[in-house]
């Protein structure tokens, strides 16, 4: 099969190179053109802009984009929009709003052209080596592309899950469940870490990974980081999020569904941005206005 | 290799069978005679009692603790104490907590008995076919048994973590993380449950099982449940908890070490036990006194 792909990060990229494992043609854009020459190098057809990208493609296309959720997957669909054609197919990689996608969908559909929602899993290395692939949309579409996600996933990791935006929302609640998991196997290495025993963080995340009811990929990174830096000297606590955590947070209080880790989950991540904070400063003049305690006074 | 395994039920039988399984000569013991017997038919040597145990073995001696933490493994250690000599060795495979396992090492320490608290993971699969173990005791008494370890665990599925309790404090901080990421897994369903669209469960689960960033064993077993039940309508979510999360959090309030997690999984364990609550009655009963709102009548 042909297809375009725009978008060429870390994502896109690793994309491209396991379709062309899979012996599959591609024509790969990036803003970037280094990022283009670099696929050129791997086999693909290099192209130097949308319209190219677009004119190197047979109708009906099928182009896959892999590019920033929000405003520049907006940019890129309106660029593409005039250059389509009925039958032509446009598959949204990225880490985009389900409600986005179920909007882009419907006005895509305006002009015949088919919109997919593909939440996509497993990292960079999935990306290249097999990945998982959450994917909405309509099912003829799907059944058309099949191939492709059998070819890129790996068994039993693509899943067609229905109508438009529930691809992207199964991404969104896999992230959020992903943010309860991190914190969870974070907060047990807090324990260790404050406790009076000598632990090797690395062989009890190794342990923790074979054979245990905990064991999982994001253990196994554990270990891995472990292994780079085994007290993590090297880096801050700070922990940054991308968007899918805040909207399973907010999805989930639009349903009433009851997620008080997840949420907490996302607060954490937001708290260990500020080096200090109001509700600190609230709680300490508190205790200083009725019992006298102390405050710790700025310089 | 020969020992006694004290303790038939559901981990200690399967871990009889695993050690069967490896050529190791097993004396078994528990107070169930049914579940000696069968442990007999599957090639151990049956005994009727705790004397009858010991004194199968040849000293030193080895045996296995796989009975109910708390009172029964202290009772079980009563017993054993005055059978016991100078260089036996005495394990304890349950889930012990970590203090109980340093004050019998210390007890038993003073009789020259080699105490092992060995935290154990996996699930009765895990128990049968490939374990995980956390173990704490003396280093010496360690390397002896470490090929029983080798043969019972999984690759890389055994870790001698130090000092007398360490074993036992790692399987608890274990369960706590388990309990923060069962909660996370079953938060994200409760969002597909509650939103408006109609998801497979087990399929979701399946691709999340595979390739995914939150692929894990609990993942399998959520996609294995929903295989049985498809919407989980045969049981109530009430959500039982053994002891071992309450540790991680009271351990966690001693040490200072931040858990909301962790700790917020444990309480929403203990709400699910309770039809209505006393905090809900207040809550209800203040929106009425300030603002007239109205409350719930009992009938």
């Amino acid at each position: 099969m042909k297809l375009g792909m725009i978008g060429l990060g870390k994502m896109g990229s690793n994309l491209v190179l396991n379709l062309l494992d899979h012996e599959h043609e591609v024509a790969a854009y990036d803003v970037a053109p280094a990022a283009v020459e670099k696929m050129k190098e791997a086999g693909a057809t290099p192209t130097s802009s949308i319209e190219e990208l677009v004119a190197s493609l047979e109708p009906p296309r099928t182009i896959w984009m892999m590019v920033p959720a929000g405003e520049v997957t907006d940019q890129v669909i309106d660029t593409l929009l005039p250059l389509l054609q009925e039958g032509d197919i446009l598959l949204d990689g990225g880490n985009s709003n389900y409600q986005d996608s179920i909007a882009r969908g419907k006005k895509l559909k305006e002009k015949g052209i088919h919109f997919m929602d593909v939440g996509t899993s497993g990292g960079t290395s999935g990306a290249r080596e097999g990945a998982c692939f959450m994917i909405g949309g309509d099912a003829d579409t799907f059944h058309r592309l099949e191939p492709i996600f059998r070819d890129m996933a790996v068994e039993n990791g693509y899943h067609y899950a229905g109508e438009s935006g529930s691809g992207h929302f199964l991404k969104m609640v896999h992230n959020g469940i992903e943010y309860g998991m991190m914190q969870a196997i974070a907060e047990g290495f807090e324990v260790l870490e404050k406790s009076d025993f000598t632990f090797d963080y690395e062989k009890v995340a190794r342990v923790w990974s074979n054979g245990s009811v905990i064991r999982s990929w994001l253990m196994e990174l554990t270990e891995s980081a472990f292994a780079k830096d085994p007290k993590l000297d090297g880096i801050h606590g700070v922990m940054q999020s991308s968007g899918e955590g805040l909207w399973t947070a907010q999805t989930a209080l639009d349903l009433k569904a009851v997620t008080p880790v997840i949420t907490l989950s996302l607060m954490m991540r937001y708290r260990s941005l500020e080096d200090d904070t109001f509700h600190g400063k609230v709680v300490s003049a508190l205790r200083n206005e009725f019992g006298g305690h102390s405050v710790v006074k700025k310089d």
